[in-house]
């Protein structure tokens, strides 16, 4: 178990961490929103309440990694995390298919591993873990043109984890499991945003890979 | 040009027909929705305004074609049309997809030609002429589930209208050109719900297919 | 295990199932509220996709067991349950406390007791198997009035479970146990309604109850 | 065709263009209003999916031709299109007989000329076509003093289209038309905000204009 | 000045009439809606404090003659008034115009006079004075569709005022002097609802027409 | 008749003169209120349209003498006008007797002289024409200290106007006339906010002592 | 002190009784309204917690002494109080001043009489105790009508407590005692509805009467 | 009684004193919210109107010591009151349960020392009497970890009370004798928010405290 008693992990992304959480910082009463976040937290404090963790949400909705690396300073170092977990990157590509008529909002492959790179080496020394999770798309045709190029955006997560020594953490196969027995649809009318079945795999994968076992 | 002078015409369907339509009864003053029966109405007063057609929109988000048989007498044949569209079946699918756990939301393919065909015959010979509009699903990946199952309810929608001379639109190779320059996230999140662009494209179909051309 | 695939659990309640649930009846997309009965739904499809089960909310805040009865065979055996699982008391024992002068307010121990056990008889035969859980205080002083008579209501449920043969869930020591590391007003300001954690250790000690392995 | 393949085209105006469209941009999911910019859109990626134009709705609603002069460098220039329509007018007309006590809200026709004719310069040489749209009033007595005045600001527009080489859209004609069948409250109540049937003869307008054949 | 002491006057008609009022009966305390109801009311009082009047708004908006014929039992006999006034047909001839295509909303010519002389029938002997307001259109052009229609219902009233001796009230010419100056925009953008100008006019040409001298 | 065609009046005041009038000028459609300011302003254009007089409605609830001299140079002076109404001092009293305990809201007579004065003096060569219009109570009593008070504040308002040739309107008799009549809490429950019936008194003194004759 | 133990007290009359309370029974948390009944009940918790007595809102914003007649059965006696409160009467006297064109809301003083005396002779022998809070205005002036009339009523308050030996609250000395040191919108602009000071008067003197000594 | 004629009283606190006061500053008609000032205000103008004192309500929701500490100047001493009573503590106590993870909201017990006796030494002089309303906890079971801490913030109130001759009020026991025939949750489902029992509760200590005889 990699958390030490009484410290601090900031988890951060786009919509998906976000989840309504409270503004300015998310940490506190009925403030983690209502997603993974929230789930880790209370399976902290449900679980292993000696350890006093504070958990703080930080995800944007509609964030891409541009926009992490801009806020990155703020929103993450000057909080002073002893954790920091990411999952950014879906906007990254989804805006590539859903707008395709305004490159500015696209963030490219290249883009993106100078963005996540620029962020891990920012801030690898002065935090005793960082965990990176990749992004995910609810679907299972490998043919799908988003579902394809997000694995590229995975592959990055995961070459990035390994080359900085981070924990790195797979969603894309619990959904998967899952969508051997349902059609997308049933996690997710959008493919992107899951209901709390989904949060609930992001929330287990993350721990499990931490050191905790759940499930 | 079918459609005769100060004549009345139904299109009913579910929440791609509604559109926010007025209750009870969709006709006059910013009562069509925002979807293709707004479309076909504007059309009609935009370049046949002497043809004065009275056109009523009465579908209701979520229904499948049992809702629409219940209702068929009072919302339909009450109200005397001259012509009638309709366009039904995809939550009949969808219902196996994203709610599998409540079989009595599931409308199965035998009952699905059951209710068509009960409504057609109980309709055909009240009304000058009868449009049935094949649903569709905004996905282009022929391996999708959903995709396969809705194409069996598009036969029936088909082979009904050859049976019984109705005129049949067929709205999927509407949406599958598109889909060759675009993903389906760019024209609906959902794969079901289109925005502007797709209902258009139901306009065009509906309005080539009954006579006039447009585009 | 005790759940068979494809099978309908009703679980029922006061506000601590309630949490928000979709009325009439509280089953499908966004409808279980945000309680543990969400929790429950969310692990069986997240960990158990393949068995398909359909989890329906029915809880109605502010219910004693006198509600409970007299709305069960609408709200419980008329859906035609496998499973059905109750958690009922904390208002038959609170408004004896916030509301002492208003007598018709308050289930006294005895009603309790024939409450709940014309509710089993009513039920046991009818379903596969029937889940007693336990009303909660969230508070750890054993001289705290409220607690002590709570405390009565708690070995009735155990001893209804016992002599008719059900799963019997005891939450209260889940709660004591995180109470020995955090004052009550970390998990519940007012001592009933806890917030994710609390629901977490509710759907935790439910699903261990019934067969399931979780945490 | 006029339109080049992942081009800009930025349409400006009052309300008759704003027609609720986000701020302060209009481009991207559901942004652009429900007028004849959504129908222009609509249209291109219904029919020209592989010219993925980029429209972008920049009206204010009560903007004249002075406030569209003071913003024409931040709201267009500054946003680089490849194409620019204009569509200005109504009310610097209109509020000379609507609020014929405050001349501060009056552009007389000089003015006008002036600041169309301004615009017009800043913008000829930076795009690749601009097209001017004159403004219409839904009212078939030429006797009216509003139209009569208004057809004089209509004169200008082609009289500034014909100097400059720009391309003329008049939409006056297309509403005479069907004023011919129905009364103007028919179309609108205010004789100046149409309905989707008057959008769509402007967006028809503009859209044969600049050599798509629609209708 | 017709009016007796502590006599009770009911004033019913369409929108123009209700402009507001309070439901189910439009008297007392901010009551009476903001036209020229209200206007009359404060000009009694204010003038003739001494003469007690009770004013009552029945006007429903949307109103034909028909609606009225329906309705006039109950909220106009039934409260027994000492006088009566009637401002209907706006709607009765609108709706020719902007619903073309709705023949069960026009309420014709013949039909009017109808409605019209069976109210006046049922309510001439039991009040001390009717009073028949002419409705008008706010707008000058005599070649206008729908004011030449509205002329032959204008007529309708004047004619039937005269045959069973009743008062009438022309508020046309009153609307048509302040045209002379001024566009009927600068009155009510869509001709039919005037601002407190107009309704000015109205309150005058009432009080004047029963005795009072105003202006 | 004092107002010149094409002229323009500014009326300044309290709650009794804003009557919800538009922020921050209140002048076009829509914008006066619904009080005396609104009913001049019908009155002139129902009966004097050829003058083409625009009306500004500055009133701001709540004010006293003191917050209009700090904001007449901004909200008189600098919009120019031709002619300037006041009426203010209502406030000044009420705070005296409604807020006893809060002395900074008081204005006493001293203090009131010296703000109207003030206001005269900076006006009177900068307009056609000053009107004050002495503030007023509703309350026939004599005795009651708050109209004895507000006596003391409308002789200094006759008094200035005397000493600097204004037109002065005394609204209280108008009042008075009405309360031999009726109590007091027939023309306004707090007997300073009066219905219509009191605003048409106001208008119709205003209109009068500048020359118009109505009533 | 009158209240025995357990006992139930209602409290009954029209917008000052009722001042916000829940319906359809105004008892339990937050539900008495903010009124004098609200500082009756913390009076009687905060300093005789041991008396655990039941106090019940049944007030009714508008009623009169005839709307309470008719309630009486279902609002007070079916509910079997031990005490009851009454006061009423402010409306049936307001209603001739406010209103005075609408004479089916004035309720006459020998009305007023049959009213009082119906209900006390329904009610006396039913209760332990039953308690008339007379009326009052918050009025210093006796030269007042609708004072002088108001005393009318107190009067027969005091004389029916007296003929069935009832218990007496007289408010309008508490209240003229203030009087002398603050106008009257001091403590309620309409000299009928209290804040809290004027409440706080009621409370004591109903306390003061029935055996309490407060202040 | 300490309170001078005409003299201004500052209360300041957390969302006890708070309780919906009117922004900037607390004073005026409804403004002093629902809790123990507004008593307060009640009790002095109904029993006391001739002191006419000045009640000012500062409390701001979430306040701690430290809060206090820095708005003293602009929220007390720059108000020039002539008496201050303050309430602070609980939430300094609070946050170190409810919020244990998050260090820096806690205010632990050197701090409120520090911070109440900073505020006491800049205030003591510029007033006529100070007075410390100690925290209070509605919860009778003295094992209760926040009892046991809340007490040591109340014997510092009381301690530095002494040091600093100022008046002391203690509502703790006020509580106690409550909770001995009631359980906490009558009071408050939370134990921090009293109901109007609570408030009348802290009045009454207050009111006494300084020299009022109030029940």
């Amino acid at each position: 178990m990699i958390l030490e008693k009484n410290s601090k992990l900031i988890m951060i992304g786009d919509s998906i961490t976000d989840t309504g959480r409270v503004r300015p910082v998310g940490e506190g009463r009925n403030a983690l929103g209502n997603g993974y976040v929230n789930l880790v937290n209370a399976f902290l404090y449900a679980f292993y309440p000696e350890l006093n963790i504070r958990v703080i949400n930080m995800g944007i909705s509609g964030n891409t990694s541009r926009d992490l690396r801009e806020r990155w300073q703020n929103d993450v170092l000057d909080l002073q995390p002893d954790y920091v977990s990411v999952m950014i990157g879906v906007n990254d590509v989804w805006r590539q298919f859903d707008l395709p008529q305004i490159p500015e909002y696209h963030v490219y492959v290249n883009e993106y591993r100078d963005n996540l790179e620029y962020i891990i080496k920012q801030t690898k020394d002065k935090v005793k873990q960082m965990i990176i999770i990749a992004p995910f798309f609810i679907e299972i045709n490998h043919e799908d043109r988003m579902r394809a190029l997000l694995l590229e955006y995975q592959q990055i997560c995961k070459e990035l984890a390994g080359k900085y020594d981070l924990i790195f953490v797979d969603c894309q196969q619990e959904f998967d499991h899952v969508l051997n027995y349902h059609h997308s649809c049933f996690l997710a009318w959008d493919r992107v945003h899951p209901d709390t079945t989904g949060h609930l795999l992001i929330a287990k994968a993350f721990l499990n890979a931490i050191g905790f076992s759940w499930k």
